[in-house]
């Protein structure tokens, strides 16, 4: 199984941004950790521009494929986000993954304008979220 | 690893409740997916009650046992369970767990007091989110 | 018909709670207003425990009953109240009754998390609501 | 008993509106059934207009007649409405029906300025509700 | 000077209504006070029509009358009453009388919509408030 | 196509009502400006009176007529209005057309209660919008 | 009948301070403007300071003295003033008065915190709104 | 004096339960420190239950017995415990006692629906507000 | 006349994302229906960039060229969007247009950062309110 | 141990503002009540001067004293005694008292600007309070 | 060029307020700060009087002063100090200056109701920010 | 010490767009205005791009670099910036600069969604402001 997992702004700095806060892994990490999945071939991309994002998940659902998406800032404000995540509804499912617990940081984090169109959503558990993710869209798939 | 699987109210109903919205799984089945996982000793539990789920929470504090817990509809308002898991920060984690996307639903369920204080959180995933959750502690604890 | 007339909490205090707000008839005076009804077999009970009251509904749900409710205080925040009543859509019809009307009340009285999954609302009418309830109910069902 | 059955904006349209919301009863078939109460004599009238609305009210005021009042789009923003009922209040009984549970609908809906100054309410029976206030009104009334 | 007396819904049941809220005094009494007033010829007019109202106003921008204006419970939600008064702005001065204190009453009447696009506020004299409005007419007038 | 293009309250000032807002125009300019449109046959009416506004889309659902309808200020509050436009729904279109741009002016011009039934909104092109919006119905009537 | 009139901050400011906004008389013309009032004494008084202002209602209450008040921008805020205020109630009146009508301007000047314990309220008149005010006190004590 | 001593969710915990915030005295530190108050018969319970919580209200409704209440979580959203207060109303005084200062932690911490229904409220001195209450109900006994 | 047809994100996916709500025309579709507009030069684009739509605007100020805009999803929050559009009021025109009605949509795209510095507002009309728009342009001009 | 006592504005007034509301009490028998009690050197001060108060709380900083603080309206909005408070945190305690309970009063009452930086709030029991208060400083201190 | 300096509540305790949050220096440095200025005779004030504070910035008016305004707790609330403010616009120029960012802090420091009259803002550079200040005034001066 | 100072959206337009708001200087003149300072070395950047902006930033953490930032509009939404921002904090100081006074504008730019990790803000003395950032960061790193 083909999946895309895309990353939001500020993430090209995993592993060196607040560590306390995000880990020490980076995205390396989270490529190498999907690469020792049985059944999954992930493509682990990152972008701090929105239209980029928005143009990956357009390919996303021209392949139907499934997506990890960890959004990022952009969790809180894009709707240009949501409105293409909504075009895979339907097509291949979505996961929003996010590295720490939105819910324990600043109230502007507690909202997502992306959850309300992604098959599910995974916080809290660190890069591990990404494996978790792709397992249950490997499942699902069957 | 013993890992305790809190439900709360009316998930007994679980596989008869709506099934087109939360599937025709019950908790006996939640209990055989997680009898399937390697290392993990789950116990599935399930009461309408919020002092006995409390309670549940309590004996996890002193066990020092990590709980998967799907608050259902005690999620958008029990500050008495959000007190109570509290208590397990710093001792054992807690994975919050929803069966279904709560924000591709009604706007109340876009607000849970538990989350402040879990670990992490995992939803959209039918029954498969309770695995999800075993399978990050196990790693976790690693 | 057999309903079930299920009563939440403080309303055992019904008869000596702030008469001049309740009026003096009590919970007995309620089953005796019903076994006066040709046609209806009512059950009348109370409870001051959430899930207690959330049982009962459960049991509704299996007998396939029809539900008379005065959620009392619960009016206000119990979803795990709403999430069970949710579960007699389409089964069974549940009416919401309150002795008082709550719009002429403290404010926080204005607001129901259970009415949205009610099949009506009567407020207003002392205890002879429990009857008005009771006779639509039978009309309804024929 | 005398009874005033007044009712708001677009109800003169109720068979024909939306069906599937309101039933396919007509306000005739509710003078129908109220002619059909021991000891009622009704008198069910429509009307678009506010004003004319409000000046019945007053009329019952001074007949010292009971109301029955489907206030229709009025519940949600007619305070002179709602003044009217006031003047009601220790004079008369009014109660508000409504023919669809207002607190499954639009949020807007959720909202009535008239309920406050209200003796009961009721709504979701589809037109039996006129039939029960009028039932409440009388047994109150003894 | 020529002054219109315009008042809203319900205002003429004034000296019945509520007499503890509003006073014994009626609208006549009203006409009687204002034809003490040298210099004054007022003309007292009630409506519990929103159009009627907003015509009346209209007749006052063509005859660049001055206005003294009871809007009652429109006060709370009438922007047509609103873009009618504006109308006024520039030609004529418009004065809001209320008989009572609003701000001492129910929340919803320290709202006014009127106000903003009125010259003057005048409330809780009594129907003294509409001398006063006259008075100040005048002596603006000079 | 037969069409009614229907104004609220304050629109029969128009020409004369700050025209440095609304234009010199009036509603007469309006019906010459819909004449002139070939295989459109419009009727231009206004009225200050929303039973009179209700009515009339009474009509129109009862005609099948598409409607134009600049609501003025009802569009703010009047859920009368919005309540027969949605009697419209499925039966024929209706276009809601404002003269200036409501969004650049109070804030209490920033809401309709009319917009979510209507089948399209135009505002800002002063009485031209009346042509647009006619030149809408005719082509989606093809 | 004697009666304080009581100016809060930057009321000294009068005749200077945006006179476009508040004209050009002063606090010297108003007294003068009272002193032509038969059967009034008037007493002129203004201060920045909060609780000078605070003393002199207390004065006004061992008095039993009627007071003219225009609490300027404490008008907003000042809840001790509101406190004071409330010490006159049922002892002797207090008018609130405003030179310039606070609903056409900002929109914090909307809310008044001393209006709820004021006997009646006038604004929007100039300089004159002290006489009106002055005037209903008078006939008020006839 | 008898004095019902009631604690709410969670605080079974107390004296292990988060010590830099709440201390490392218990509830049977809470019993000792009441035994040695003179004129004080004190009885010191603690539960999980709403509906325990609210039928030891209603015992103390009918035992007309004072009541020291620390609601701990239920606090901020159990109308049900509230309404049970309410009973208490004129027949015994109800002191609600919180050991740390509620309005020094989370915002959702700053709201009691408790609160309007007490007699007084003491908060922010460790265990020893058990003693102040204790005290004062003793006082106001005399 | 030259016009330009900026649209926003995920627009370039027209006729192929949710056909049922947005229609199976494509904005090649757009291009042509403009085409056919007698002095109408229109240019189509469409980005997914905010920055790149930022500067087409910039464009169309220097060119002062007329523009019709479909901000897509950053109508609802891009304010960089926004301030480019204030650029050219009193430069050129521009028409805001939305394929669907926004108001019969989610709550979140009733809200336009953009309309209040927009000449005019075009929205429910499919591809046809490009023409209008065009239209409107055209005729304004002349 | 020597304690500060201090009053906001208005309770100079007490014993006689509003018996029924605050008791017959005055701040002399608050001074006799704390004179009576071991180990106390109370010292109680009045003022409705802000600065006053704030220039107390200094003086109580300098002296390490702990300080009963009643700061009657200041309560609501006084950021200016809230920042004067926050520098005696860490130097020595600060109670602070209300004489009735602000909660069952209006709602402008149930916020208080100065207890996120107080040790403890004691509310509700007459003068009391202040005795109740001292005693907690008093045990606290040992 | 002469500039007052006027410094709000709790601002005579710089240095030996909360240090951490506010550095060790004193206003005499802040003097010493800007006696160090060529072309700047800067005179500090300091009061936690909000009467003298608004008297200080109408003796600015009067000298058409230059006014550099720590407003301290003030920022938040006192609305005379913002018409005091007011006066000066068009007279003089008025920086606000805070020692500290207010928006790294608490919710309620957000929300300054001077900065709206003010020319300019200046937060966060300590007492560095007085000197920056100053040096904007000059070089704006010029 | 080296500068970055970036520009946001809209902001190459310095000098033309609305000059009587922004001025008529470019952001080549704020080059030169920097030039001119001793031992600073400025780069002026500007980009309508967020992704650009946010990369600007990123650059500036590994360089450790200070940075003068004008978010302009989005300063009010783009959450990407801010968090971008928050991975200088403890690396190197960031002032965040408004031409303008914000609060003296619309309502949206009351709220700055970077501030709060910003160091500094200095707002309203047009681009001035820029040096003054320089010379406050040159003074902070001595």
């Amino acid at each position: 199984m083909r999946i895309l997992v895309l990353n939001g702004p500020n993430l090209g700095r995993l592993g060196t941004r607040e560590p306390e806060v995000y880990g020490s892994a980076t995205l390396a990490d989270v490529q190498a950790l999907l690469d020792g999945l049985d059944g999954v071939e992930a493509e682990v991309r990152q972008t701090d521009d929105e239209a980029e994002l928005v143009r990956w998940i357009h390919g996303a659902v021209d392949a139907r494929s499934p997506v990890v998406l960890n959004p990022a800032a952009f969790t809180h404000y894009s709707y240009a986000l949501r409105d293409a995540c909504a075009l895979l509804q339907g097509v291949a499912p979505l996961v929003e993954v996010h590295i720490t617990n939105p819910h324990a940081r600043e109230a502007f984090r507690h909202t997502s304008v992306v959850s309300g169109v992604a098959t599910g959503v995974i916080a809290g558990f660190g890069i591990d979220g990404y494996r978790l993710a792709a397992e249950a869209l490997l499942r699902a798939s069957r």
